[in-house]
């Protein structure tokens, strides 16, 4: 139970769980010096991460670890952190599962030495997974929470920094039952609401859906992302993700009232219902707002950007050609957007600059011969 | 009430409404031949897009008009299109309100001669609003739909889909009814759904917000759309959209349902709840499935597209210089997303390609020193 010390050089990591995560984060620190040491409950997937250069197999690593990194999957990561803290009770161990509190009740309701434990989550991913999908740089510039327990040590935090911060991530410390909560507003109930109206195109005719246009796209992305790891992630982020859904149909009922309201009014012919219009203004404006809040990039305060509209022939090279003469422009481009049209054999491209750019780069583009619309 | 001929040549629109679609449409029939007009209750208004090249002013046009295009708000757009079928009676008269339904049933109570109008909804539109904003190919390769009530004339549909095509727009026919539902899912809905995972956004702490991910950015960039317009297309097109919403809410509660479940679960320990995760699988797979609907480029049907991922500097002209590389290499750009992480002098760029792409790029791409990761 004695707390180990962070060691000065080439420190041992284990890591457990060698999928994407655990591959890519083994990979990185294996470059940056760290000796890596590898466990999964598949030999192959582990010979595979060593493969890829993420590290040494267990079994030929006697020294004991520094830090042991769980990077299973959610629904058993209580269990393997238990087992790790057991096994080896002179290191620190994190894990890197999106939601955190389940796994601190489970750890402590085992009697776990949680003083040793301060779980984190790497706000890194990809719709592709395992070890063949790693990439060295997969958490560079990314936010990493570390959400400590009330009995984590500041050693367990700074370990867990040490290793966030060697391959490149921005480290945020958040308690645990915070993180959850910002998770479900920031992630989880956006998922769920992008699957609800991605689900109402089920049973569309083919014309209808034919009229999905560049917003509809945005906002079912992510609809597309696999339902077994997200009904994990769900199912244990139940109460944070259900108290942002309660509001979220509070809201929504709102809306259906009022829209009620407005249906009896078309019938009837009357020009009552302003306040159901009220209703609809108001979720429209708490909307403007919320967006607002989001940052722009590099995580910095948003700035606002102006928008330039150039029309791109869908050639290869025609894109590059165009962001070429934005650069000779010496224009940085802080956002680029695609949009296309239907049946047509060209996009628009909506270049986001600085306001300060527009002039200069609609003068540079336009004697370049692009069609452009400030 | 005498069918108007359809004119070979020069033929006469009067476009009632001089905003962005109005002026943009002037501005891109004048450039093909068209004699355009221009009306607007507000003298300036008009005044300010035959500057930009939309047309005459209506009074400098004795000629009396083929086509009428009301492109005015839309909550006045049916009181304008019944008198303008009143004051032409030789012409065919069009909107390009985004609800059709409400519309149509105005003006058959009105007892409009509704056997020259053809209601019609160009899907183009751009942030910004007004004349100044106004772009020629605003309706390039958009879809374009016409619906007609029961009776319109052939004529009128023909003379609507001669301007919509002219301007190179891709025109579908749906009746009112199935328009109005159409939008209600890929659009009306949309947006609302962005709206209330925005709003959520509005009293989280500082360091909840900076977790947002590209997910939720996407999720709610239609958020920031104008509350007022929006307020009066929910309103106008209330039975449809009521209807997709009261299907969200139904899998809403069951979501919720089972969330509590697992919350319940979560609290005594119990391992029961296999059906409440079924629940939130099921929710997350007809997602999958309606997502997958989604037509891509073109309108073609949906690509299976390869993605190969690129870490880009965050200097002027960097990404150009990758663009132009890819075009380089023969590779024709599908689709490209930014991703900046936070607080790193780079981002990560997804470069969408054909599969049989992939290796060609990657190996064009590193062999000029790009980091690449497929």
């Amino acid at each position: 139970m004695s707390q180990p010390d962070t060691p000065r050089s080439g420190p041992h990591v284990r890591i457990v769980g060698t999928g994407l995560i655990g591959a890519s984060l083994g990979v990185d620190l294996s470059d940056r010096g760290f000796r890596v040491s590898l466990h999964d409950t598949s030999p192959t997937a582990a010979a595979l991460a060593r493969d890829v250069g993420a590290g040494a197999l267990a079994a030929e690593v006697a020294e004991p670890p520094w830090l042991v990194v769980v990077a299973a999957p959610p629904d058993v990561t209580a269990r393997v952190v238990a087992a790790e803290l057991k096994e080896w009770d002179g290191a620190f161990v994190t894990d890197v599962a999106s939601v955190k509190g389940v796994i601190l009740t489970a750890l402590q309701d085992a009697g776990s030495d949680v003083s040793r434990y301060a779980g984190s989550h790497p706000m890194a991913g990809r719709e592709r997974s395992g070890a063949v999908a790693a990439q060295a740089d997969l958490f560079d510039g990314r936010a990493w929470v570390i959400a400590p327990g009330p009995d984590a040590s500041p050693a367990a935090v700074a370990a867990v920094r040490t290793v966030a911060e060697a391959v490149g991530a921005a480290v945020t410390v958040m308690a645990p039952a915070e993180h959850d909560a910002a998770v479900a507003a920031v992630s989880h109930v956006p998922q769920l609401a992008a699957s609800l109206v991605a689900a109402r195109l089920r049973d569309l005719q083919e014309e209808a859906v034919a009229l999905c246009g560049q917003g509809i796209r945005d906002v079912t992305r992510i609809a597309a992302s696999d339902p077994a790891m997200w009904t994990q992630v769900l199912a244990a982020n139940a109460p944070a993700v259900r108290s942002v859904l309660t509001s979220v149909r509070r809201d929504l009922d709102a809306v259906i009232a009022a829209l009620d309201e407005l249906r009896a009014e078309g019938a009837d012919g009357s020009a009552g219902a302003v306040g159901a219009r009220a209703v609809l203004a108001r979720t429209m404006a708490q909307g403007n707002a919320g967006q607002a809040r989001i940052p722009g990039k590099h995580g910095a305060a948003r700035t606002a950007y102006a928008t330039v509209v150039v029309v791109v022939p869908d050639q290869p090279g025609a894109l590059g050609r165009l962001l070429h003469d934005v650069g000779a422009a010496g224009v940085n481009l802080e956002d680029l957007q695609l949009e296309h049209g239907m049946g047509q054999p060209f996009g628009l491209a909506e270049l986001a600059v600085l306001p300060a750019a527009v002039q200069p780069l609609t003068t540079a583009l336009t004697s370049r011969g692009w069609p452009v619309h400030v």
